[in-house]
């Protein structure tokens, strides 16, 4: 199972009632906090998504609408006695801003709080039933994108004719990778006569705040969902590249050429007060865009 | 005139929809931010406060539920394009995080920026209608209350008894402070007979976070209104006391020792879903006590 719920879909700053960049991705029972702009601990109230579920928060980059309300959301986390363990994936000079933060408050954090500097692209979290990458993206300052996989699982035992062709239970395992079975008099068989294979893996790519980049394109193809930022609508297309943005076209054609299930676009600037018309301009481009909305979860 | 607009009343974490300390006191056309935790921008543009009328903020201390939602107000002016100048009353190492803070998002303000380190007791602001001392409180971290001050205005010219009595109009300065006029026959005209009082200047103390301080009862005499921390109801005194902070029943002999017109009680611990129970024990001690609302606008 593969949801992103959208906590905050707003560029810059606060306006119209949106609120600054924060998702939660919810992968295999496990939650991810993407991004954690200024009052993401009270929309997670708001939403009833529940603090102590997090354990690993991303930040895709240091301007102040996608980080600004994380040390809240930690020293919140610390005020409620949370004692399982937090890690956080970050530009480095995150970690000076928390510990200094952290050390003018003279708290300490009653739980293991282990920070991971964001240096290069590649895998930067491995678990058995998903992994994560991180990507540059081209921004005024450093910023990385995130790709979310589960880990496709292995096939699944089809209990009943596997007793109807003798295979013993000690053999499921190996049944599961793929193998075949021979049974006593030699006959041979064939795993997928007795096993289903597991559900296709979800993937989910979030772009942070990007200039159009093509070489975006190969680090987000594929996935079930891409969200993308849109933050002007495309007749800005100038001042979206000077300020390091895309427009409704751009994003739509990433999603297009990276060959993506759904587009989730987002980021809109504070300029505009209805949306409306960004999702009707990346639908020209890319049929299956949407509107990234505030308390709204979007599933595969 | 004065005016005190609650925009949090809670302590430590926000809950129960009740946000961390801010306040917005407002006397003589001027605006004044005090304290600042995370949501501050969003609880502004609920109540319809405008950014651009601030010009001085005061920080108590570096306690997140006090601070944390200030450097996304700075950052908000400054991409609103504010110019004009901004002054920060706060403990010097707020400096050095909202440095780092726009160091790494490669951040200029557009506007001058001002910080005055708060460092001992005493006067912090001087201006020609108002004045603000700032006070020592007792908390776990160096904290500091604020109490503003009306300057008392000149005596008021009664313009028809000034030219009855045939004084020219060049001396209207002198009678607006307190001068007797003696006309050409001699004859000497009470300055009372021609002037009428000021309105009594207004005063409005905070506490901030502070265990019970008999100290603070001069700082805080005779204002018009004080607000007074209140975190815990009067049966949890002694965790009061450890985790420096007040009682009910001690708030409001605060305010009963200092002789002052009205109590407002805020800080609310996130134990407590409801508040009325607050209202009632303070009154036991000091009848004129209030419980500090959020969106709620506090006049003298």
């Amino acid at each position: 199972m593969l949801a992103v719920t959208i906590l905050g879909n707003n560029s810059a700053l606060p306006a119209f009632d949106r609120h600054p960049t924060a998702q939660v991705v919810t992968m295999n029972e496990q939650i991810f906090l993407v991004d954690c702009g200024e009052g993401t601990q009270m929309q997670m109230a708001k939403y009833r998504i529940r603090r102590s579920r997090i354990q690993h928060v991303f930040i895709s980059h240091l301007h102040g609408d996608h980080y600004f309300g994380l040390i809240g959301l930690i020293t919140s986390m610390g005020l409620l006695g949370r004692e399982q363990p937090l890690h956080l994936y970050a530009p480095a000079l995150l970690k000076d801003i928390l510990d200094l933060q952290l050390k003018v408050a003279d708290t300490t954090l009653p739980f293991p709080f282990h920070f991971h500097p964001l240096e290069e692209d590649g895998i930067i979290v491995a678990e058995e039933k998903f992994k994560v990458h991180c990507f540059k993206v081209s921004h005024r300052i450093p910023c990385w994108g995130f790709r979310f996989e589960e880990v496709k699982a292995p096939r699944r035992i089809h209990p009943e004719n596997c007793i109807a062709n003798g295979i013993p239970a000690h053999f499921y395992d190996r049944l599961k990778q793929g193998e075949n079975y021979t049974n006593k008099e030699g006959t041979l068989i064939l795993n997928e006569t007795v096993t289903v294979p597991a559900p296709n893996p979800k993937s989910y790519a979030y772009s942070a705040d990007t200039m159009y980049d093509e070489r975006i394109i190969e680090k987000v193809s594929g996935v079930d969902i891409l969200y993308h930022e849109t933050t002007y609508l495309k007749d800005l297309a100038d001042r979206a590249s000077k300020r390091f943005h895309c427009t409704t076209e751009q994003a739509a054609t990433i999603a297009l050429k990276a060959g993506v299930g759904r587009l989730l676009i987002g980021h809109f600037s504070s300029k505009y007060d209805t949306l409306s018309e960004f999702e009707k301009e990346a639908r020209e481009v890319f049929a299956h865009s949407e509107l990234a909305l505030e308390g709204v979860t979007y599933k595969v």
